[in-house]
């Protein structure tokens, strides 16, 4: 499990010291509990492994309920190349032909079990053709906020709705996304890796030359975690790469599993307030209950007093005790300005 | 002064306890405060009257310091007809010709100064002339929340500056009081009024009979204040006509004095974000500074949390502790709509 990221995009409600994991946005549960009931179909407990920032970690360890050692904590932020990079080392020590599944600690799946079946058929197509495998979400939308995957031909008869990949394609525009769902073989990149530790890092060594020198002094560690001067010396050393581009993008050796899957990694407050199920005419709530007059497609979340809104459409309020955010939800996906104005205003303190 | 009104076009800052004339909205200071200032360049403070609701007069005794021997405090609400008339017939049993400028608790004049010398000359005039005297005030823009008086020819040598009243007219449209501004000799009704005990007594015989019924057995009261149950027995029976209704678009003893007068009635959230200085681009915050990101044209208003907007316009954002607001400012007219919605969800004690 990939626990990293800010949480600005979820201000108030995620902080830096409260990132979007742990927010408790659907069914009362919070995003990282749901990905571990996730996990938990898919392997024993004692083969979660988490891999997250210093600053969540403990909240991590606690809410989790993982020994220190399965949580790898990155000394600094090196982006998903280096995170997948060296979890993959850490657990070829152990196995090299383990297999192992990447899932972001904050994203929904509605449906566990169909994930789960999901996501052992594809661990058994990588643990067999020693292939990197990546889910590809059937899309139901021209979403313009996720990457797409255009599919290649089938990956042969041992391996029944296997497809090679075509190519990667970057968050398009809205015209180019509706193309894509007219044209068909188009899948969302929902960035659900299933990999052999092996593998991973043989294409690492090829794809992306200077992350493997990185992992270099972490592999060497074997079956212990590093010492904290040699990890902190690697991630200093460690280029920042997205693992899409630094290998999937590059690497000849990858395949797609296309699901019909409900997935969201609920990226913005609007993205959100659509798995929520905030259809056009009306409004959803959180927490305590809202009153909503003569308003549609707002949404609303506050633990303890009541909001009002009267004569108002498509926004999002949230309230956090001590600060309370009015925005536009279509604006949600520039957020991250808001924060920045705050820290630039002198109040981190909030953020 | 008339301190009246329910204050719902204010929530969630005003409620039934906690009225318009208490909210501390411009400069530090409530409307009431301001009023009883204004109030005081006008007559010596002994001199000053209040006509309330039963629900604040404890409230109003002791925000303004008045003794209870001056706070006339309605059994129930029968408009602005009963109020003056019980105002004047308590002050005609200790001086028939007694002047009453009759000043409501929750208007804004920022220039106090100017606005006594407009009263005193108006005093004047009605008490040398024996009429209805109302302030007319020179529209700066064609405001469709006010009515309007039309000019008449002026009142005579005597009275300079004092006209004659055409006729009041009824708030108008937003076409009909464009043509008011482009024609000239329109004045907005502040409901100022200033009159001799004896002159609006007579008036409201001629023009109110009804009204005057009502008041007689008040009259008869003399000097002290009438007994709880001549009170509540006078207001039972008195109907509920506003003055202007009852008597000043009837009687032909009426004239105005134009004067050119920042004043505003304060009536909704809007109107106060235009006192505040809210133009086009802008915005305006109260109590606690809030903060505004890529957004124009909103009132804020937090004593506490920090209140953050982010690609919004238009909206009045109000937090009152156990209930906040978000609202369109251009329908903030129809806010009681609001009030009544949380009434009918159980919530009466919201509001």
């Amino acid at each position: 499990m990939l626990a990293g990221g800010a949480g600005e995009r979820f201000w108030p409600r995620s902080r830096r010291q409260l990132p979007k994991p742990f927010l408790e946005v659907v069914d009362g549960k919070s995003l990282l509990e749901a990905t571990l009931e996730r996990a938990r179909r898919i392997t024993a407990p004692d083969r979660i492994w988490i891999v997250c920032g210093r600053e969540h970690a403990a909240a991590l360890r606690r809410h989790a309920g993982l020994p220190a050692s399965r949580v790898l904590v990155e000394p600094m932020r090196r982006n998903t190349a280096m995170a997948v990079g060296w979890a993959a080392a850490r657990l070829s020590a152990i196995d090299p032909d383990a297999v192992l599944v990447t899932l972001a600690a904050d994203h929904r799946v509605p449906d566990a079990a169909a994930f789960a079946r999901a996501c052992l058929r594809g661990a058994a197509a990588a643990e067999k053709a020693g292939v990197l495998v990546t889910l590809g979400i059937r899309p139901t939308r021209p979403d313009t906020g996720y990457g797409y995957i255009q599919l290649g031909p089938v990956a042969g008869p041992g391996f029944p709705g296997l497809h090679r990949v075509r190519r990667f394609v970057e968050k398009p525009d809205l015209g180019r996304a509706r193309r894509f769902l007219r044209q068909g073989g188009f899948l969302w990149n929902a960035g659900i890796f299933i990999w052999t530790a092996r593998a991973i890092l043989e294409e690492i060594e090829a794809c992306a030359p200077d992350v493997a020198a990185a992992l270099a002094p972490l592999r060497a560690a074997k079956r212990g975690m590093p010492p904290p001067r040699v990890l902190a010396a690697a991630y200093r050393k460690a280029p920042s790469k997205a693992i899409d581009v630094a290998v999937m993008e590059k690497s000849r050796r990858v395949w797609t599993l296309p699901v019909s899957l409900g997935w969201s990694d609920v990226g913005t407050w609007a993205s959100l307030a659509c798995e929520l199920g905030l259809a056009a005419g009306g409004n959803v709530g959180l927490g305590n209950p809202a009153l909503f007059e003569e308003s549609e497609g707002n949404l609303v979340w506050s633990e303890k007093r009541l909001i009002a809104l009267f004569g108002v459409e498509g926004l999002v309020v949230v309230d956090a005790g001590d600060a309370l955010l009015v925005a536009r939800l279509s604006r949600s996906g520039d957020l991250r300005r808001l924060v920045e104005a705050l820290r630039a205003r002198g109040r981190e303190d909030l953020t």
